[in-house]
């Protein structure tokens, strides 16, 4: 049966299809929800507008603008809304690159501004380090200590997720070459060569990485980067490992058997590759991954996979990171995407930002050691900078955290994304040509198309009708709604991604 | 004569001396001042109390506290004064590393956070380059833009200094690659080797810094940091060109011979480690160098230094980046320290952060190129990340810009600049074997201590009485007010500082 839904929303002109559709009947938004939501998208023109096109050409007389969409007015968005300059009100399903926890202008954080006790939070921003505020215990406390991964009671907090890795980087390097100096003090030529840039005080240590993997962009993340050749053209790097990393083919549970050969095949060459950087002087202090590998384009590998990479990391002396700066904080239905693996120890340590809000990250004692000499990490001064990180940002995290527990966001995401998926599922089926490989945990989807070109074209298209999507890789589109994107927020992008692909045709 | 002064604030029992005090006579603060400033420090217990220790021993469960000062309470804090959680109030000399503007809680910060249009830009901290807000290009006109330096009027923001610094370089060597392609397109061989860290793609080309140079610490800045083994032990690093920084006598105007010939010997030095890193397939892309080096110790060099240097880098085809994370925003009596050159062309490229709340950095129209391929800076995505910066900042900043040029806070910091330095010259003339080196341009001095260990017994002490102090350098302390540090705190400092000298008699 065709169902009519309400589709006010939709300048285009409105389809109906005799298949697929009559699945996506929206449910009901309950009342708190509402509260701070829309109840769909409103479309005035097309994107960018004529007031974001016009800003856009003031803003290019002063930086690079080659990169902004459009314009947007954040006072008037909401929840999964967001509102354009020109008026255009869209179902935000990219979420300023999955950095908006649990949707715009969430009362709970407008409540936290009116509160007079926080304004002095915002205003006097301390140096962190060697000046904490009085509530920094408690407030880590309650906000970052409440959601550590397993095993680790430890937390360094940064400005944004490139610092976050740069500053796990140097914890693994300086960890490593404590244990190679048998707990020792540093010898006077570590630190003479170490003020020139030489070895052995600057050691040729490396941080094995991931082909398809991102972990940032300044000059150490940049050298365990490696999804686009725009990230790294021109900047000078370091010769580190780069494993394959596994392409497995979806949905993964219709191929275990040639996905585990696959994942064996890479694990082999994580091995070599460290035999051989040891060899060629350059030992492996650190392995870097992601639990879904966003930036390069959603690939995903199994709980075997990373156990057995955990395990290859321990028995080679390597420390195990963990970059969850995207898919931390939610979106795949745990909390952290390495729960999924199931494991008691899963890292070293574990980098975030982005949905945390503040960067930072986690590390196990073992990291520690507590020795006299400098060359430990219990040596003050050793990860620093001025501000490391921004109290008023754990504020807000603390009190994400309370939105997440009381509104049960986690099952909301799982709930969600399981429509997600099986919409996308269905969509494949319908549409051969141009979509396949659809993939997910929690609302943390993708799905590819047929080529590049293809993919922008849908993309615009559906901001046009009225939802912003993002891309990833060579020829994917990536799902990254706020937490609080629930089942009826899926059948209306469903609803719209559908029309969009209908069009195509 | 012998005056008595009202010192009720000092704890400590107030000693008198024949010779140098009575010049250091209290003005009377101004009315507007009064309002968000304490008449004087007020110490309760021994810093830190014992409020301070508890919290640090809590905070010790979750990370590293070797660095801790004390905990302080924020919301007490006015103008010059920074409270703890035991009741201390202590004249602040040091402002959270040099980044607190215009002094703790400022009336016209706080008003700016009980504006409810200003709500959401905390709220929803967008990704600038892809999603600016409305007012963006209008604040970024009104605050960076408004203070950009001679011959630049392109400004990117980012989240703190060694970001900032990372990004700047990068700018360089993309500018520098697209130069030596003959901004042509990059080959095949570019793009394929620069995705596994390898040259062409990823060149080797290099940065010149300073001994005793630093400027951050992510990987990238901290091959260009040279202050601290602290800094740099057991870090991987780059093959980079380092040149020796002048070591001036001072006062300078006593010894302009000597110094100059100083100089020549850096310049030299300078243009052969240019010409050595050519030659050995290593380029030098950039020159970083910081006005006055701050961590490293205070180290001044000349304007002719400075407009020597310039014409270094750009005879030899380098671009020149000043970094002025620590010496901008207006603590030098200038609102940049390179001001003091008198070039109309002072850099290519001047970072920032601290005192500026947000990081980011200036560049000149000439690093950016017109063309149609992606070795520019014009192509987007090259210079990104996802925040950007964080607009919340730029708002304080504007305030900040704004209490500037009303108070006429550049001319307060000119005026007590001379009376700190004048002060410190009597010092040093009455504690010979102590002091020594005094040192300074506006309220960024510094004056040497005959040993480590005193210097830091000198800090202890001058906290234990109610003044903040930073060192830097071996035994250096450097004097970090914010710019509403007036005459008469000059004054109150200058008391206790010499209390403290003469117990150490």
């Amino acid at each position: 049966p065709v169902l009519h839904y309400k589709k006010c929303f939709l300048t285009c002109k409105y389809k109906y299809y005799n298949r697929g559709w009559c699945r996506y009947v929206s449910k009901a938004a309950t009342k708190t929800q509402m509260e701070f939501d829309y109840d769909g998208p409103s479309m005035k023109t097309s994107v960018p507008g004529p007031r974001s096109q016009e800003l856009t050409k003031q803003l290019g007389d002063i930086q690079n603008v080659g990169a902004v969409n459009f314009f947007c007015n954040y006072e008037e968005s909401r929840g999964n809304y967001l509102v354009d300059v020109d008026g255009n009100r869209m179902l935000d399903l990219y979420t300023q690159i999955s950095s908006i926890p649990i949707g715009y202008n969430h009362p709970a954080l407008l409540k936290l501004m009116t509160n007079p006790h926080n304004l002095s939070t915002f205003v006097n921003r301390p140096a962190l380090g060697i000046l904490p505020p009085e509530n920094f215990p408690d407030k880590i406390s309650e906000s970052l200590l409440s959601v550590a991964p397993s095993g680790m009671s430890r937390v360094q907090t940064m400005a944004c997720g490139s610092c976050s890795n740069e500053n796990a980087f140097k914890s693994m390097f300086i960890w490593y070459r404590n244990k190679e100096r048998g707990q020792t003090a540093p010898s006077d030529q570590d630190l003479s060569t170490c003020m020139v840039n030489q070895a052995p005080g600057c050691p040729d240590l490396s941080i094995l990485s991931f082909m398809g993997s991102f972990h940032g962009r300044t000059m150490g993340c940049l050298a365990t980067t490696h999804s686009k050749v725009i990230h790294k053209l021109d900047i000078p790097s370091f010769d580190w490992p780069i494993a394959p990393f596994p392409r497995l083919q979806y949905p993964l549970e219709e191929f275990t058997r040639e996905n585990a050969q696959e994942e064996s095949r890479c694990l082999e060459e994580v091995e070599d590759l460290i035999v051989k950087w040891r060899q060629k002087g350059k030992p492996v202090a650190g392995i870097v991954v992601e639990p879904i590998q966003a930036e390069g384009g959603d690939n995903h590998a199994s709980p075997d996979f990373f156990r057995s990479l955990r395990n290859i990391a321990r028995k080679h002396g390597s420390a195990f990171h963990v970059d969850e700066v995207q898919t931390g904080g939610g979106t795949t239905g745990k909390f952290w995407a390495h729960e999924h693996w199931g494991m008691d120890d899963p890292a070293d340590i574990v980098s975030f930002s982005k949905k945390l809000l503040t960067g930072g990250y986690f590390q196990r004692d073992e990291l520690h050691c507590v020795c006299l000499y400098m060359c430990c990490l219990f040596q003050p001064y050793r990860i620093f900078n001025t501000w490391m990180g921004d109290p008023s940002k754990n504020l807000f995290l603390a009190e994400v955290l309370n939105v997440i527990h009381r509104e049960n966001l986690l099952e909301e995401v799982t709930r969600s994304g399981k429509a997600l998926l099986k919409g996308l599922y269905e969509l494949q089926g319908q549409y051969p040509n141009i979509l396949s490989r659809a993939r997910g945990q929690g609302t943390f989807c993708a799905v590819d198309i047929c080529d590049d070109e293809t993919r922008n074209s849908i993309m615009l298209k559906a901001r046009d009708k009225g939802v912003i999507l993002g891309g990833c890789g060579d020829r994917s589109i990536r799902f990254r709604p706020a937490l609080v994107f629930k089942e009826y927020h899926v059948h209306i992008f469903l609803n719209i991604f559908s029309d969009v692909l209908a069009q195509l045709k």
